[in-house]
């Protein structure tokens, strides 16, 4: 025991782990045993993470099936398939059975198909049954996501009788704080907590102290979907239904915060034109090939483009030529729109993602990022052009143009990249989504390589027509 | 009632909007009621964001100082102030008190100095040393951020005695989910479930059934740490003490995801180089100005810093001119950089914010990003050199060096320039993290801009020594 102060409160107690890596070298069983006894399943999991192939063999059979199991449920889906090799038949009965139903079906969704089949064959009759149906959900949807282990009475139990059930079912119910009411036909009618059980008469009517349940979600639903509702309407469980209101399970909230982090994660490897499955494993876990793959992709296609960028500057050959000074400036208005187009796009993506905007507001979104970038553009042209305009002049630098064309060419052309970068950047991720591709696919870098190419053409055009005046 | 479904969860019952907004126009005060007592007060919160001045008036009059408790506690820091100033003293007094002690503190923090006073005189004494304590801690501590409205009891009292405590301060307890056992002086000592008062008979001494409640954290620990901790032991609750084990509180499962998903923006923001306080209200009701304003710091400093690749490719002049088929590939070589560093940047700063990794593997993280670095520059290099040297001869490409000599100054600069910032994007969070700044603020454009100076460099540096050759 001991409280997590001083720095990250993920550090785990030194000595704990001292005393379980001691165990492990000395492939001390019962060391092993108490030392894993005073550790939380899910920094054994982490642990776990870091040990060779040998090392996991004896932990997992030291530990045994009961605390293998918690351990099991928090592991990376990466490593579940073959920690649950280590384990004979019997001892993997006892496992699957221990099993919360939605990691249990999140596993079965995953392993090979042979083991599936064995894995099956080792379950009791109500769960194959219950996996079974699981399975038959989406695994990023609502259904595929709940757990069915809750609490549920129906409106006509007293209080006592509700308790009796609950004390029936406590073992097997994920959470009892909130307590569901269904109908003979097991459709969602209302709620209780386990304080009004706990607190009122055992002689009251459930129906009498029963709330409306009115949060509830479609178990085809969108998994990410269902976790904002819970986090909207600060909810510990959601109830999940069919469309006929039958009760199914629940979301939890600590479902929802893993869901939310993921997608959270998502979105920012995304944005940098990271590709791919997220790794289940943590970074420094996670393959050099794995992470080489994940970005490969996007590195190579964002350099093809990039040669539009090239061509432009290629073609435009001779206006550089005619003031070569025009490189000064070149690459600023180019990165400027990829700037400012990455920031409108950024602020589009994320709103979009915590459910604040929609594609119908593409209109009210396009007008509020039009005066922003008009802003931003005028700022940006206005400061360049007057330190070209009065303090390159002092820096004595040498110009083949006049001061003031240079100026006068660099402010506008930074003018209109700032504005058509800030506008393309915002709309691009609802033009995505409303197609219905995920909007993040809009990265930083890949709006960058788009908006180089507008920004050389700009630039030169601009340049080219000040020079000929 | 209904179930959510289709599009998004967040939608909401168009119906029940629509006859709210009819009540509003029609200033109908009883219909008004009727229709938001339909309507979850995190739905009401966020209409309310959409009102005029005089609408809002209406509104909070009509809805009430109860319902008007559970909006103000939903809305947006900056519309509180003014929302509260809507009411009488008389009303105010209702609202302060029925507010959760950490909605209030969050209040108090926010106010003007005039308006905390006049808020202290109307709390009752209680009310007003503990918002004096808590007001002591950072706002973005875990006792910043804690409610004090617990259920405490002692190990020594028995299972009836406990559920008479607890029926005494079930009202103002937020939560009764987890149960907190506390000595004589205070200090935290386990914690039981309501299940357990619930089941066990009523001799049961709490000693016997209780836990030990290993997890708890100091109340000057940063909130997105404790937030974290949550997480990862999936807690209900999360313990707040201090030095002295003393319990204080304890942060609820919605505050961490609420925390998360703050930091989750933060970072989001920071890596697109969008500076400031994130607004606390939703995109489309942020002021143009506030949108500028977060943008334009970024957007002038990452100009000028750009001027320097400008300066570095004005200064390589002579070599663009003696080949000037090398500015197709220089906007490549230069962008190339920027996107591997930025992917390299956004892997180790995400990795940093879920904790993965610390500043103590910097060599490890190097020496990921170093193979990293190094497969993804050879590839590129490979695959751009192959292109100059088999396929641009095809195009009948006028250049003004060999094929072979353009494709080796193209490859061995991308393979320079993609591994130095693959390398210098994973250190440079690491770099700010150790000298205590937040690694977020190397954000990908600002990394761009300066690798974009690097890339120039190595572009025109190869080209200069192979032309030579």
């Amino acid at each position: 025991m001991g409280w997590h102060g001083g720095g990250v409160a993920e550090e785990l107690d030194v000595d704990q782990v001292e005393q379980l890596r001691a165990a492990m070298e000395a492939r001390d069983g019962s060391a092993l045993l108490a030392a894993a006894g005073d550790l939380h399943y899910a920094d054994l999991a982490h642990l776990y993470e870091n040990l060779d192939e040998e090392e996991r063999d004896f932990f997992l059979k030291t530990i045994g099936p009961e605390l293998a199991t918690d351990v099991i449920g928090e592991l990376p889906w990466t490593l579940i398939e073959e920690a649950l090799e280590h384990f004979k038949p019997a001892q993997l009965r006892i496992i699957l059975g221990n099993l919360s139903d939605d990691d249990r079906v999140d596993i079965f969704q995953i392993v090979s198909p042979a083991n599936q089949r064995r894995f099956f064959s080792l379950l009791g009759p109500h769960d194959e049954q219950l996996t079974r149906n699981l399975l038959k959900y989406e695994e990023d949807s609502a259904g595929g996501r709940m757990t069915t282990s809750i609490g549920r009475i129906t409106a006509d139990m007293t209080v006592k009788q509700a308790i009796t059930v609950l004390r029936r079912d406590q073992e097997s119910a994920e959470t009892l704080s909130r307590i569901f009411v269904v109908d003979e036909q097991g459709r969602l009618v209302g709620k209780v907590r386990l304080r009004d059980l706990a607190f009122h008469p055992w002689a009251t009517l459930i129906f009498d102290i029963m709330e409306d349940a009115d949060e509830r979600v479609l178990a085809t639903l969108d998994q990410e979907a269902a976790a904002r509702m819970l986090a909207k309407y600060d909810l510990i469980v959601l109830p999940v239904v069919d469309e006929f209101d039958h009760l199914l399970g629940v979301i939890t909230y600590d479902d929802a915060m893993e869901i939310l982090q993921e997608e959270s994660t998502e979105d920012i490897e995304k944005l940098a034109a990271i590709g791919g499955e997220q790794s289940e494993l943590s970074y420094l876990n996670t393959s050099v090939q794995s992470h080489f793959r994940r970005r490969v992709i996007w590195l190579v296609v964002l350099a093809f483009v990039s040669i539009f960028s090239g061509y432009v500057m290629f073609r435009f050959s001779e206006v550089l030529n005619q003031a070569f000074v025009l490189s000064l400036f070149l690459p600023m208005v180019v990165a400027a729109g990829g700037n400012s187009g990455g920031q409108a796009a950024t602020m589009v993506i994320r709103a979009m993602s915590l459910g604040e905007v929609s594609t119908g507001m593409a209109m009210r979104i396009a007008w509020k990022e039009m005066q922003t970038g008009l802003l931003l553009g005028a700022t940006l042209g206005v400061a360049m052009g007057a330190f070209i305009y009065f303090l390159l002049p002092m820096l004595q630098a040498q110009t083949d143009v006049t001061y003031a064309r240079l100026a006068l060419a660099v402010s506008a052309s930074l003018l209109i990249q700032v504005f058509s970068s800030t506008l393309l950047g915002a709309l691009l991720p609802i033009g995505a989504r409303s197609i219905r591709l995920d909007p993040a696919v809009v990265s930083s870098p890949s709006l960058a390589s788009t908006v180089d190419v507008t920004g050389m053409l700009i630039y030169f055009s601009a340049a080219k027509f000040i020079l000929s005046l």
